[in-house]
């Protein structure tokens, strides 16, 4: 095992696209989604577990899911759970996890990885981190972890790259979301992949690219940074996190640096950013429909039906519907009317007695 | 106000038809299915009130509401709500009755009514009662409740009358739910009217007939009649009950005897009998759905959204459907395959849980 590898793991999610599965209070990284018993988080972690020492890896949550987040991870210790203060999106939630491990460890290869997504094929995928993590020891390289793509999905972020002999290869764009046409376009020209979101790196080359991209940024966790692991480290990461900007390391970092490569890999992948792409990666029934709840149907084919335990749903006459019944909350819908969920949560945003039901 | 008149509520129902809205512990009559503010039951107490002296009314329920009718009608003394230790359909609840309101008062007229049904035009039903009752005090008639059709409903009870001069018309014929192609004919006729249920009779008329057609269930009742409105009454129930057979007043008398009249009727009625007749007598927005729950809407017409207070149910993409969220049930099915519900609930009691959801 690897003991210069660390992990950090980005729980801080609080995506709308599962409401009503998903709520303010229990986001999805912290549900079972797609029905294996364990939560995404739970599932995360566990990948992680046969190529890295336990100790070595971090979850940066939101404060209020710290208790959650200690619940479903009980192993990891209270200095394993980095407690963000508010929001500001991925890069000073990577620059905190990184002041972390680098006081630890400063030849850390450090794994940033997403908790609320599928993957399938996990040996390839412990295979994958530890052959990209030997390219990014004592180099000043960020990788990123491209996936093939099997269809022009308009969802994900594309990564074009410029062909060489490695698995390894130098990223000339990062192209977010794009239409249906630019898509497909992707798929044939044969160098883009998708982005899993999922990077390594050497912590002295994240330092590197964060001096020179985000140097405010840099100035205000390096005010912080003797305070990390100290008696100081809440109040200080307080400070911090409430003068440093609200930006993405994918938009303020990945898109500027010149030093970005893309790692080609083979394992099964899902943002599950989507019913429909739980749809796609749940287990059916002989109508094709993937239940996930007490239920009786008639009638009903290539629909979800979820719920929460103890609950009974009974269905007739649907065809592609999701139903989901989620505490006190119902919803109907058409499930591939995905653009829709945000229209939902939005509306539902103006109603009076909102709060009930987010 | 005619102190001679009595009023005899019928409660005892279970219904399936509207699962999982009303369950084993709150049938249907005792829900506000319509939204009115008011329970069935109520409205149909209320409805007796202005025609009525109320220590005359008397409402019989199975034991395990009793405590439920006394809450919805809390001006109820304990000796109006009388328990049935069992179900035994309408012809023993109907003689218990009887048996009670004759002790009190030898020449009392007896409105029976079901408690489950709407009722429009208030006014117009006490004209009915008050005018039918006249017709029945000191006779022996037994006179039942017509109701002229407005299409050929096959869920209803018919009854063919003789024709005369009177509203009060001799009874030739009674059908149940028959076939459309029968209803059709029915219409056409002219002679036939629906059956609404409810019976007015002189205690004594209704006495003979029991003599006459149901001899044993009067046997076993005659010897319970010294205990009722005594400390002993529950337990010489029990022993009736328990001895007695099932059997509707319908089947048992209406049909065979030769003194039963039909008066005929103008308010507005409905057995209430289905989702589908629920959905026709509620008030619509302005895609035609009926609403009865905090809810979102979208691409949603002629359907029903109905469910418990404090819930949130969210629809995109039906129409005629009916989605419902009561307890720990959520039902999604088309609204007019109200054969369906049967199956169902059948279906659902061959589940190993099903004692939770009914």
């Amino acid at each position: 095992m690897n003991t210069n590898l660390f992990v950090v793991l980005m729980a801080g999610g609080v995506g709308t696209r599962f409401w009503p599965y998903s709520r303010n209070a229990k986001p999805k990284q912290f549900l079972d989604v797609v029905g294996t018993g364990k939560t995404l988080l739970q599932s995360t972690y566990d990948r992680f577990l046969p190529i890295c020492p336990p100790e070595n890896i971090f979850v940066v949550t939101h404060e209020e899911h710290r208790m959650l987040t200690k619940e479903q991870l009980p192993s990891l210790s209270e200095s394993q759970i980095l407690a963000e203060p508010m929001r500001k999106n991925t890069a000073p939630c990577i620059l905190y996890a990184c002041h972390k491990i680098s006081k630890i460890n400063p030849q850390a290869v450090v794994v940033v990885s997403p908790t609320d997504h599928l993957i399938l094929n996990e040996s390839d995928f412990q295979q994958t981190i530890l052959k990209s993590a030997e390219q990014a020891k004592n180099q000043d390289k960020l990788i990123t972890l491209g996936i093939k793509p099997s269809r022009p999905e308009t969802g994900y972020g594309y990564i074009q790259y410029i062909e060489n002999k490695s698995t390894l290869k130098k990223v000339k764009t990062f192209t977010e979301k794009p239409e249906l046409a630019l898509a497909n376009k992707f798929l044939e020209s044969g160098d883009f992949v998708w982005n899993a979101g999922i990077f390594i790196w050497g912590v002295q080359a994240i330092h590197h690219a964060f001096a020179k991209y985000l140097p405010e940024m840099t100035e205000i966790f390096d005010e912080a940074a003797p305070s990390i692991s100290t008696d100081d480290e809440k109040q200080a990461i307080q400070a911090a996190y409430s003068q440093t900007k609200n930006i993405s390391i994918d938009y303020a970092i990945m898109e500027k640096a010149d030093n970005v490569y893309v790692w080609l890999s083979q394992f099964a992948w899902s943002d599950l950013g989507s019913w429909g792409s739980l749809y796609e990666y749940s287990a059916k029934d002989s109508n094709n429909n993937v239940i996930g709840v007490d239920a009786l149907t008639y009638e009903t084919r290539n629909s979800i039906i979820k719920g929460d335990a103890n609950k009974l749903v009974v269905t007739q006459g649907l065809n592609g519907y999701l139903v989901g019944a989620f505490g006190n909350v119902v919803i109907v819908c058409e499930k591939d009317k995905e653009d829709l969920f945000r229209k939902f949560v939005n509306d539902l945003k103006s109603k009076p007695n909102s709060s009930d039901y987010l």
